[in-house]
């Protein structure tokens, strides 16, 4: 059943992967709700999931499974996340990636598992049955069934999300793929994060472990939405690259293109927030360490007084300032400053004369807002993305009834 | 200057106190905004504060005098916060204390202040010294005296909030007057919580301060607002019992009273959240220990989409589980249940069937939702209290500006 890629392959695509994208019935509006990624070689996979306690039989199985040097297909399903569905999701589960692996003509530990929608309800398998021949029928390598793929991921989004980069690593010239759902602010149920970048570059399971985690530190961990996290949240690098692994700056290079690409999906999700008008980025500096203003800065863009002052196009200082204050990592209460948008507007623990209107205009016509929090005189920095809170998130998620 | 209690004392309330509210202008409503407690004999006194690092000018200097057994009045204002406004805020609020001291005839440093408002902006002096000279003017020891004091501490409250109690010291019958202002959601520009506990039982000021800690752990410290903790927050515990102080039985009853009091309060200030439909009790039970019982329900309370769930009346186990999941502190999957107004729908980790929609009907026929949730099979158990979160509330915070 395994066919060659075509030769019409996308040029800005890594080789040896071929997608598919389908609609199988999983969600009552009839949009495309199974995806397939399948290789013909093995392939280098590193993966980082959920820090729930409570995690979805897809993220057990997956989690046992990678790292890995010899995985040869994903298969991932929204509109159903196969969560809190006890012995029978993961039995599920794993005959997701049994009928994947006899189309494709490999061990059922070879197979991934991705899933995301409604929880506590049993995945429907006879359509999923139907939809993973229809995808493997489907496998193209082109840029078509990438988008496809990764259509077929959404719940609530509103746009699909992908980054395409190409990097140089030595002497060759490697493709970097990614794709991800996120409802910017939450699906009904619950938020659930999937993502998949895939490259030709060559690694060792190991360096793709090591590399991704710091890609996910420096991404999709950085983005605030609503502090709520998923149980099936899901990060996967899958390579298929041959030859010598990546080390030294060719490896520097391929990380920096890997988190330039999560940066942009990152991006795209908070700014595809379910009634999200603005979204904004925060840098934090002078913390003591670098963890320091991390936890400061996620404590920040976590505050819904902010969130709501970005909604308001409201340069209020004193929310930012006082959530800094609260935030269990030490601040210089006498050296804390802030810029909106360029403008300082309070600065070593005192608030500066500004044009409030004329600021607060310039924040309404923006749909990035740039907030620098100084906290003190320490070396510490870090930056977040963060959606705003409207009404219609609200009205969003207190109309859904179970 | 100073008056002997009138003989018409309210029974309700403790010996020793007068009690006024007035308006000076603050507020450009031209609504009551300053209040005063004044004591003919030397109060004990133990206060807890705010844990933001960035503290307001009353807070400094309240703190440097608690505890005490020599404070002799309590000045407050509504309507500016005296916070992040510099050495001018610290000397304008020294000057509110030297000008009570003044006229009740003792030392400033035996006069506590609190404020709470908008942040950032000087005091208007002259309006607060007129307001002092007319509410020391007005302070009288009755049940109306203490309401234009409990009046005068409003913000956004659409309620004034007081808790009235008698308890049995040994031989003898004390009271106990409590009163609290808190913008149930928040405040345009800083939540602030002000609350005041006015008692005629004999204290010593290290076993008031002890007291009063536990007090504000077991009533203020467990509701949630937003997660957004002031610049301002102060809770006063102010005694003028003579003779022994309690000690044994007569303390736990009293420290009962203080809390029951306190935990009315605290109630008082969810249900009057800015555009808050409903509040919920959450009760979590089974963790390692009290203090992971407090972590997870304070996570479960917090979450937007816990928050969305109840403001929509949508029993939706999902999001309340899955906080639990994300919490520091470890649960045990496979033993986690829930109970929503008494119905069990989750049970040792796994859903039950129930009647969703009679479930939903009777969350949006109560003010005050009821949840139950288990998370393993240790002893540790913690109640917390909070608001939803509705459209209303976002409105109200996003069309604030500056």
């Amino acid at each position: 059943m395994t066919a060659q890629s075509p030769p019409d392959a996308d040029p800005q695509l890594p080789n040896g992967f071929r997608f598919a994208g389908v609609a199988c019935g999983i969600k009552p509006s009839g949009k495309p709700d199974l995806s397939l990624i399948v290789a013909e070689q093995p392939l280098v996979a590193a993966a980082v999931y959920t820090r729930n306690q409570i995690v979805a039989a897809p993220v057990l199985l997956s989690r046992s499974r990678t790292p890995s040097a010899t995985i040869r297909a994903v298969v991932a399903n929204s509109g159903n996340a196969n969560a809190c569905t006890g012995k029978a999701g993961i039995a599920d589960a794993e005959a997701m990636t049994a009928q994947v692996a006899e189309l494709v003509g490999c061990d059922a530990s070879d197979v991934l598992v991705m899933s995301t929608g409604v929880i506590g309800q049993p995945l429907p398998m006879k359509r999923i049955e139907q939809g993973i021949r229809d995808a493997h029928a489907a496998l193209a390598s082109g840029g078509a069934a990438f988008n496809a793929a990764a259509e077929a991921i959404r719940t609530t989004d509103v746009d699909r999300k992908t980054a395409l980069r190409t990097v140089q690593c030595g002497e060759v010239s490697c493709r970097v793929a990614a794709m991800a759902k996120g409802a910017g602010m939450i699906a009904p149920n619950m938020a659930t994060m999937l993502a998949v970048i895939v490259t030709d570059a060559p690694l060792l399971p190991a360096t793709a472990q090591e590399i991704l985690t710091d890609v996910a530190d420096a991404s999709f961990n950085r983005i605030s939405v609503d502090g709520h996290t998923s149980t099936n949240d899901t990060l996967l690098l899958l390579s298929s690259g041959q030859g010598t692994p990546l080390s030294g700056a060719s490896l520097q290079n391929l990380t920096a293109s890997l988190t330039d690409a999560s940066v942009a999906l990152a991006k795209q999700i908070v700014a595809d927030g379910e009634g999200a008008e603005h979204f904004f980025e925060l840098h934090v500096a002078g913390a003591a360490n670098d963890q320091d203003a991390d936890q400061i800065a996620s404590t920040v863009a976590a505050s819904p007084l902010v969130k709501t002052a970005i909604t308001g196009a409201d340069p209020n200082w004193g929310r930012v300032v006082s959530a800094a204050g609260y935030s269990k990592a030490t601040i210089e209460p006498d050296q804390v400053g802030l810029k909106i948008l360029g403008v300082s507007i309070y600065e070593q623990g005192s608030p500066l004369p500004f044009d409030a209107q004329a600021l607060s205009e310039q924040m309404k016509q923006t749909r990035e807002v740039k907030l620098e929090l100084t906290v003190g005189t320490g070396p510490g920095t870090a930056t977040r993305w963060a959606s705003d809170l409207t009404t219609a998130y609200v009205a969003f998620n207190a109309e859904y009834t179970t």
